[in-house]
């Protein structure tokens, strides 16, 4: 009798053993993903539609790749389903396991064979060289970004419509709301709110799959059009709280933030703007939002860009979440170089994503002309600042206006066009970035010393140049081409020969042969002195 | 026997507390001292020579009044002598006891008399308003400053024609260095070293009173003439550590920093200045300044102001103990209202408090002219911020200048007759600051809103102005009147009648009756525009 007892355990077990290497081997041939790197791999699961999915069910993944390991979290879609989204940073194969307080999403596994990335993807962009920005393939990335806010609130042919105005536009990163604003809400009632129930009245445990689910496709098209998204989280347009989504409880917000990064973080294109004029939501303290950062920067395994743009008064952006400064001021981009100021204090990229928009509202913020809009970008640009678009073009006695700041559409200014002479330019300049040269005493001339110099006049008006380079590390006897921009009729004319510098004093390099340019006289002229290398 | 031996135990207890009584009342009768409030009284004890009394003595006393009570540090001063010292911030009755690991220093009792101050004394300067300073007892602190290095390392006559040209001059803040420097040492051997030992090989266990009691005695004397002193704690100017003051080793640092706020916090007029160009100290780390900081500011009881001067980089002035930004930047000031950018991030006084110096140098750095000097400060003025100055002339082919930068002695330059203009104005300015009115719109006027307006054109020469003022808290129908300021040839034009305000649009008034005010066409020019209260 004993030796049949261990017989029939033997058995047993060795059957057992079999069975599971079947169910894993069928599992994982079930479960072989294909992926190109930092795009996206989807992982659905049924799972329980009782009670309450979003709160009661928590779901992750960890995935793994030779020694790295990658906590990731899910998040429930509605009807019952259950997703894993997952932004692979390595090619090569990946294995995950699932993790769940219920049995039907729990230790669910597979592989994925992640493979190089198709052209166009560079990754997702993080920050380089203190001041600047570039894609995780190490693609400079040059922004220059416009603003609408609650573009995707609007019906589907208009937001067809601003996705076809960003594709033929320079812009590389769109500023927009995620929550819908009541503000001006006329000319956009909320077709689509975040959470269940009414807008007036909403479930603050229940999120609306379908206000998500078409926010992801908005910002998968416009990683498609090679445009970050940066999304801005809460914004202090619900005039009274009639919606409540300025004023949620830390509990709510916390919800939210993680809902949304466990959504949104796997696509590359996402950039995470805490706030648009954050010290305008007037429920909020300081602390609040270092929360919420904190509640981001946690939940995103990919380290996405983090900023919080400021109304009148600035939030601490030295702190360590803040990854670059998103200001507000137009004031220090209206003369060459004196956006640089914020460079010292800071010490990571400024980006001056609201300077006034080009326009003809009567409010000051939204007057602008192309052209000034234009000069303030390339004051920012020499001062190795990035500045941002937008514009807010009125008919006459439309009181509710549907302009691009707010609703998308068509692009009906001046600057656009000369932004895309201005991309250009930008993406000819050193991938290093442009650093202030000499930036207490020139601030107008950016560039790198020795290498590539961008010197604007900004209102100045001058008939002629005489060759002259500032700053230090200057080799006496390079050579310099020089090439006469015109940053609004966008023209570029090259300056006929090459000019070799000879040191004038401590300060400055003149030309040998003390050459003087012509120049136009008139404004929004820019010089661009390249190293010439004869070899 | 019983009895008697409680009889005898009992006379001799009351004959103990009757001779502890009359040694107190003694105690308390020699030790009854009269100091102003904000003064200094000082106690002066006999202690140990043997040994080395820097390091083995401790020494403190405790000073209470009413239920406040405040610890201070003692210090050896030499020959056997040890000193406290304690400015008393209320009047009435404090009393002290000292405490030490030394017999003959410990449990010394006392008591002061604090009577009200006298004319002239206000008390240390502290902060108010965010970005402004007042003294103690409320009188506003306009900022004028100046800086000389190393002043205090001259000959005596050199130091008290410092002195006189000082008691002349418009300058309310001298920023100056404890240390002597190596740099440029031919001008100024040290008469003096904070050490005992060589200078060359100095005994960083021993502190040399005489140099702390000279340097005590110059800022007794800036008191008296109603100077606060900006003490600058360590310097970069030692070139290749000659004398290693730029080069010791934390605990030295630590005891310097607690010899330095035991011997000089009781004097009202002090300021920390934790170091001059501190990123040029190439030995230290931002974490060390931290701590030095953190030094500082766990000794002084008083909490005097505490700032760091910069070379290129920025210390980030957000930091706690950071009072206010001292800040190293001539372009900021370079055009009216362009300094208000770091009130922004820093929320604290911003004093600039180098901004380039008035002088004939071949260095860029000190050759401003006069005007360019003034123009600055009216530019940082109008922001809402402090400027300093300093002038370095060089007599032809001087190459190891005696400049006031440096060393002190007489005022060459045309600047501080046209600070100290600047300073009546500001005298007669609103206590509560000048604040940026309409900052990123008119960045070139400041004061307070509906109450008082200083519009400063800077380089524009204009020859007419048409009435109006700008931004919020206007009350329409109320008057104001105009003076014309020349800046630099320091006249002030009263325009003739009163002007009635009347909204122009959402942004800006104008005179009821549009009146236009002539100006002289010429750079310089500021508006101070007052309301005018009829009562």
């Amino acid at each position: 009798m004993q030796a049949c007892k261990h017989t029939a355990r033997y058995v047993s077990r060795v059957l057992t053993t079999i069975l599971l290497c079947l169910w894993c081997y069928s599992a994982l041939a079930d479960n072989v993903s294909k992926v190109e790197k930092w795009g996206i791999f989807e992982l659905t699961l049924d799972g329980p539609v009782k009670g309450n999915p979003f709160l009661d069910v928590q779901l992750s993944a960890t995935f793994t790749h030779a020694n790295m390991s990658i906590n990731v979290d899910g998040f429930y879609d509605g009807k019952g389903q259950f997703k894993i989204r997952f932004m692979p940073e390595k090619t090569g194969t990946w294995r995950y396991t699932t993790f769940s307080n219920n049995w039907e999403l729990s230790n669910k596994r597979g592989e994925i064979r992640v493979t190089p990335p198709q052209q166009g993807n560079h990754g997702p962009v993080g920050v380089v060289n203190t001041f600047h920005f570039a894609y995780a393939d190490g693609t400079p990335f040059k922004q220059v970004g416009t603003t609408s806010y609650t573009w995707t609130h609007r019906p589907e042919k208009i937001e067809q419509q601003t996705l076809a105005s960003l594709a033929t536009s320079p812009f590389n990163k769109l500023r927009m709301c995620v929550f819908p604003q009541t503000h001006g809400s006329r000319a956009m009632p909320p077709k689509r709110f975040p959470f269940l129930g009414k807008s007036t009245k909403p479930d603050y445990t229940r999120f609306n799959p379908k206000f998500f689910q078409h926010l992801e496709k908005r910002v998968g098209q416009l990683r498609e059009l090679g445009i970050e998204a940066d999304l801005i989280l809460f914004h202090p347009y619900d005039d009274n709280h009639i919606w409540g989504l300025d004023n949620m409880p830390p509990e709510v917000e916390e919800r939210y933030l993680q809902y949304i990064v466990a959504r949104l973080s796997a696509y590359r294109n996402v950039w995470w703007s805490m706030a648009n004029e954050f010290d305008f939501v007037r429920t909020k303290k300081d602390e609040d939002w270092d929360r919420n950062f904190k509640t981001v920067m946690a939940a995103d395994p990919y380290k996405h860009l983090r900023s919080i743009h400021n109304g009148k008064r600035f939030y601490d952006n030295t702190k360590p979440w803040v990854t670059h400064a998103s200001i507000q001021n137009g004031f220090a981009v209206t003369s060459p170089g004196t956006a640089q100021l914020y460079r010292d204090v800071y010490n990571k990229p400024i980006v001056y994503d609201e300077v006034e928009y080009e326009g003809n509202h009567s409010s000051r913020w939204a007057q602008l002309s192309g052209k000034e809009l234009v000069h303030r970008f390339w004051s920012g640009t020499v001062a190795g600042t990035y500045v941002g678009h937008s514009e807010f073009f009125v008919a006459p006695g439309d009181k509710d206006p549907f302009v691009w700041l707010g609703q998308g559409g068509t692009l009906k200014g001046e600057s656009p066009t000369r932004l895309a002479f201005l991309k250009k330019i930008l993406e000819q300049s050193p991938a290093e970035g442009i650093e202030p040269i000499d930036k207490w005493w020139n601030p107008n001339i950016g560039g790198q010393a020795n290498n590539y110099y961008l010197l604007y006049f900004g209102r100045e008006t001058p008939t002629e140049w005489s060759f002259e380079l500032k700053g230090k590390g200057i080799t006496e006897g390079g050579t310099f081409a020089v090439d006469i921009i015109d940053t609004w009729n966008m023209t570029i004319t090259p300056v006929e020969g090459l000019f070799t510098v000879q040191a004038r004093d401590k300060y400055s390099f003149g030309d040998k042969d003390n050459r003087v340019i012509s120049l136009p006289g008139k404004e929004g002229i820019a010089l661009r002195i390249t190293r010439f290398h004869n070899n």
